[in-house]
């Protein structure tokens, strides 16, 4: 019998183009090293999760008649009542009263994630090309990648606004050299993005849908709206896509999560979309792979959604991560950053601060600054992994999620004492 | 400005596939009939949910000192517990004890159904192929079909049995053509099997383990074996491909999952990987769907896997599952299903029982039969749609899941009224 294991395994396209992320790597330190102060990890605060609120209400919903419902298959889709939730949520938005969405129009996913893997999946084949921000989302490059599909940049203008001169400029190179025929979706992070904290302005958006019409092709949007509830003060008065009357008749794939205001451990994301066809095809492929979210967690969501508790508990929790954020970017400030030629805007919403260090000055993995960080005991995710093409290496992601005000202050002084040993242009 | 509606939207050669799958007709049906006695759903038993128990724990949970950690991000793989339970779980099968799987070789995803077609994601391009039971799973049939694989049956004898002759003839003749180098992957589903509720006899499998490793590739082997739990009275004794010496060295992806027997609404499986490279593959594509499946319902799972709690509750309902089979069995015998040439196995676990009728006798969607079903107000799923080809057009899955004691009598008089009223050859 000749040993099998000497014989190759031979894997899809796909599975010889995989190779292990970034995220990975730095996940499996922030889990595995409690020592080591993480300003990189995107999780949220331990102390704030709602786990009391949560008990309360599996109690409460074990005491139903028919409360073990709650443990038995769901409908592909999700459930009804979460859906309904989510439209009302969406419509609950000022500005947005009139979003003409209903729960047939939403998909519950596994987090906002596994609607982004899902819609690129039905849209877009390998060498396909999908328009993002500079800076976006790492992941969804991940999801991008390993899907074999390129990210492309939007022009930006150096405040990080969009360059409608440069996309204009952009759109007629793809026309002119036929690649407009691959282009098949626009991946935008709307309010308190991830990595760079930026709102995208109404006015910018409303241009955006007026480019979008005036193409020959229907260009799908994706707005990845995850952190919209996670404000500090006030809502960002910006209306989605879903409303705004430029986008009228594009195909709108609206992405939102109750992962990261609500519970990360319980991955329940949500997706509307426009286009039913669309919609079809991304249940079918949900129904492919693993017929629904898990029923369970939906109901302790959608319970909390239609009583009230889920807008208490989010008025709670946004002044605490609006302190948390006030402490690191104070803690950078006072640390002296700035005076290094350091820029950064104070975040409104969300757990992330995206801050640059001046032109030459390099924050890669492996690069003196980053393993300086490393033996100080801090850990950030370099911002080069942020962009599409021609990454600028002076960037970096911090998160003030994770750590606790004393330990954000701590992180904050060895990030800057880094900084002040690497040096100029290192 | 022109009306982005008339523009057509262009979906990726996948989304072009797409179609919806045979479930939606069942549950269509079974929308349109609320008062429709289910013997096609395979949900479990409302009644029998561990709903009393999950509350108890999350309870117990929620009162540890770092207990809010099971509402935070996990690993992409799992929790590190929930996994050495797994662990441990399979080398508790008698006769398995020498299984040399420790927890970096297991991975947990949304039910098993997740781990299906990540491996069929990174294995198989379009228009490779997967050799499968006669029967097989059909919902793994959609997973192949919207990834673009074909299913090769295994050849198999009158008595459902593998014919060893017959596989060896299809084996020179993918040889001789070439398509061996399209074959990417074995799937068998190996006790209590979805839909035959047969349990794949250990000398069979050792034969087909032989087979394999006289082939020129490394075929991975992915073993199905979501209802290994639920048997009724003793476990089927049959090892598994993890530790029969026959796969040695050939890369094996066990499937495993705690839906079926602890609670369908919590989603989760796991997956038993021998080969590294291959699950290295399968924890990328996990990272890029949802990076890790919710740890809330995973801690809740892997509590009553470490305190026992687990094996008491599967205790409890394997005789509550064993007396509704008895019930669905006897009620088609009593009615006189046999009398009308109808022929099926008593199964000795899961929820499903796998009948033929007659030849010449149709149970397809739209048959005689099939509508007299409907009209009577009992539904079933049409065994054609768990063939790769060739389907015999008269076979039915009943599942015994759902209804409860009364309503599968019920079920049970009137589907045989209706193959009393359709008659022979209908």
């Amino acid at each position: 019998m000749e040993p099998a294991v000497l014989k190759q395994l031979r894997f899809s396209t796909m599975g010889e183009r995989l190779t292990d992320p970034a995220i990975v790597h730095l996940m499996a330190n922030a889990l595995s090293n409690p020592e080591i102060l993480s300003l990189a990890a995107g999780f949220t605060d331990n102390t704030a999760l709602p786990l009391d609120l949560v008990k309360e209400v599996v109690t409460e919903l074990a005491q139903r008649p028919d409360g073990s419902e709650i443990l038995q298959y769901g409908m592909n889709s999700g459930r009804p009542g979460l859906r309904r939730a989510v439209a009302g949520l969406l419509k609950g938005y000022s500005g947005e009263e009139s979003i003409g969405i209903d729960e047939n129009q939403v998909l519950i996913s596994n987090g906002s994630q596994q609607a982004l893997y899902i819609a690129t999946q039905v849209l877009c084949d390998p060498g396909d090309i999908v328009l993002v921000e500079k800076p976006s989302y790492f992941v969804y490059f991940e999801v991008l990648k390993g899907l074999g599909v390129e990210p492309l940049s939007l022009p930006s203008l150096p405040n990080g606004r969009i360059d409608f001169d440069g996309l204009n400029t952009l759109i007629d190179r793809l026309c002119r050299s036929g690649d407009i025929n691959r282009l098949k979706a626009l991946y935008l992070v709307t309010y308190h993005a991830n990595p760079s904290a930026r709102c995208m302005p109404e006015e910018d958006k409303r241009t955006l849908g007026k480019v979008l019409q005036s193409l020959d092709i229907a260009l799908p949007v994706i707005e990845d709206a995850a952190y919209r509830d996670l404000y500090f003060v006030d809502p960002y008065p910006a209306q989605s896509t879903l409303s705004l009357p430029e986008y009228a008749g594009l195909p709108i794939l609206y992405a939102g999560t109750f992962t990261k205001p609500f519970a990360t451990g319980m991955k329940v994301g949500y997706t509307c979309c426009t286009d039913q066809q669309l919609l079809g095809k991304m249940l079918n492929v949900k129904g492919q792979q693993d017929f629904g979210t898990a029923n369970f967690t939906q109901a302790v969501i959608e319970t909390v959604m239609h009583d009230g508790r889920y807008q208490e508990y989010l008025s709670k929790i946004r002044p605490h991560y609006g302190r948390k954020m006030k402490i690191l970017h104070n803690a950078l400030e006072e640390e002296g950053l700035r005076e290094l030629g350091w820029s950064w805007d104070e975040p409104t919403g969300g757990i992330l601060l995206w801050a640059g260090a001046p032109e030459g000055f390099d924050t890669r993995f492996g690069s003196t600054f980053y393993n300086s960080c490393l033996s100080e005991g801090v850990l950030y995710v370099p911002g080069d992994l942020c962009f599409a093409e021609g990454s600028p290496t002076n960037f970096v992601r911090l998160s003030a999620g994770v750590l606790s005000e004393d330990r954000l202050r701590e992180a904050a002084r060895k990030f800057v004492r880094s900084a002040k040993s690497t040096g100029q242009g290192a």
